[in-house]
């Protein structure tokens, strides 16, 4: 099966994004998979317009990427930019897409509700998320249950498409299948709320030891004192302890909560070292990949080169079934 | 100055193309200016989605373009789709683009009031029309006056991406002007409405005398009889040999018009020499090139090369005043 996903270069990778997308990404890499990731710059455009900014947020996914363990020997890893037939296959999407079904889309209707000035690109957004899926001739592309919406419309361009004109024996492109992430982590940020760069509540997975600590030390928590028993379901700190500490050890501090006499500036304490202890490794690695630019740069080179031979098979396809003529 | 301007493949070229386009693109052209005429394939997509269809119409226009007079050893001749460049700088102005402009498409929402069920493509029609035109650096877009909002959208939009990703002392687009085109003839169609394709209503330039004749006869006249005197203004036949008689003939036949005993059959008979003269070389030569489609789309090559030329020097100005990095 070949799986596709991408990721949009806006700022520090955190726990949210490990927890929610970079380590299932691992895991179907480890499975076996034919794996296509890509950092989305083209995507970034639509809220992002920067150029040392944008730079700066591709080339820390591409090194945290690598650090985490997305490995290009086996996975297809590239700039989505890399490979601008994306574009063009959007370009030919926009033309048989609905404008109302980009009317109907929740998340462009999310940020609209939240005052967002709407530009083309942010409109247009699931198009080319359908682009990016179907060039590669992706059969699963790994969601959570909210994105489940975006697919669907994927699979709706990719057929319509393919009824206008494909042949049923030779359909232009594979429609997708979502691949439902199973028991994605609630991961709440400092605040409480769902751990999100647009909260600013992060922790991020690729600071040092000193300021994770820092941050951890932010959590919000309620004003029980030391002495009094705490319950351990409503706790900041304990939901992310859990996320890093064994069976074992998160049952025994679920004991001390209820108990009393421990402290959240206890929790925290080892939720940092926790945190620390789990990415000490990986971030060893990003100060490596941090320190040969130009080698990370080969590798999203061949990523690319690898993403545009398949990328240019299926615009061949397209285009011969749409009658572009081509005099190349 | 460098001049652009594309045209539509949707079907045969008709008088109204000639006058109201293509001569004119011609006269730039002798006038000694640097022209960029393409056939846009893209846009054809927002309305026509068979692949043969397509294919006939490219292949129709550029025979047809090269006959009337565009010369590819003087202006850079050459397929929309040769050029796929134009659809990531569409979707790089998408980004600065506000929904709110598209909205206020005038042509848009006359589509929309017609009745057609809008796509992502027709909506966002103007963005790839501004692209085609600012990756070419154009200076002068020729236009009717009728679709100087096109031009102000484009001029818009390069504007917005220089104060966004340019600076002061090196824009990134150059900011196009429109050319209004003097004198464009009103050319009625064989019903008296302005002759378009999609009133069914048209002369071809390419057809056969006999053709012609018969397509001639089909113009709507009132009924005054024969010997009446008759009102040259009124008639739609008339309207259509003033474009073709020289000033002499055409005041003489206004006079006999005025006179009476001149019936409207005697002038659609000289209506129609008089249009088989016109295109009788270039009917021929039509018919040359139609017989060498590999000579044709060598042509339609060595364009398509000259013009990815000046489209990739553009987009690497934008890609790099964006921040999207290329690994390539």
């Amino acid at each position: 099966m070949r799986i596709l996903s991408g990721i949009q270069p806006s700022g520090q990778l955190h726990l949210g994004n490990w927890f929610g997308a970079i380590r299932q990404f691992v895991k179907l890499q480890e499975a076996g998979h034919e794996c296509f990731y890509f950092i989305a710059s083209y995507h970034a455009l639509t809220s992002l317009r920067n150029a040392s900014d944008l730079e700066r947020a591709t080339m820390h996914l591409a090194c945290g990427y690598l650090a985490l363990g997305i490995d290009p020997a086996r996975s297809v890893f590239f700039v989505q930019s890399d490979v601008p037939q994306v574009t063009e296959l959007c370009w030919v999407l926009n033309c048989v897409c609905p404008v109302g079904l980009m009317e109907r889309g929740t998340s462009y209707k999310d940020k609209v509700a939240r005052g967002l000035s709407p530009n083309m690109g942010l409109f247009g957004y699931p198009v080319l998320q359908a682009a990016d899926i179907v060039i590669y001739d992706a059969n699963l592309v790994p969601v959570g249950a909210d994105q489940k919406q975006h697919i669907e419309m994927t699979r709706d361009l990719a057929e319509k498409l393919n009824r206008e004109v494909g042949t049923e024996e030779r359909p232009v492109l594979v429609v997708p299948e979502p691949y439902i992430l199973e028991e994605v982590a609630v991961v709440p940020g400092i605040d409480g709320q769902k751990m999100s760069k647009s909260y600013d509540n992060t922790i991020e997975v690729f600071a040092t030891p000193k300021e994770t600590g820092k941050r951890v030390m932010q959590i919000v928590t309620d004003s029980t004192p030391l002495e009094a028993p705490k319950d351990p379901a409503k706790c900041n700190v304990f939901a992310l302890l859990k996320l890093f500490a064994t069976p074992e050890e998160t049952a025994e501090i679920a004991d001390r909560y209820r108990a009393g006499g421990y402290g959240y500036g206890h929790a925290k304490k080892r939720l940092a070292e926790l945190i620390n202890d789990r990415f000490a490794d990986a971030r060893a690695r990003y100060a490596e990949y941090e320190a040969r630019p130009d080698h990370v740069r080969d590798v999203l080179r061949e990523g690319g080169r690898r993403a545009r031979e398949v990328a240019e098979a299926t615009m061949e396809r397209v285009r011969g079934a749409c009658g572009l003529m081509v005099n190349r």
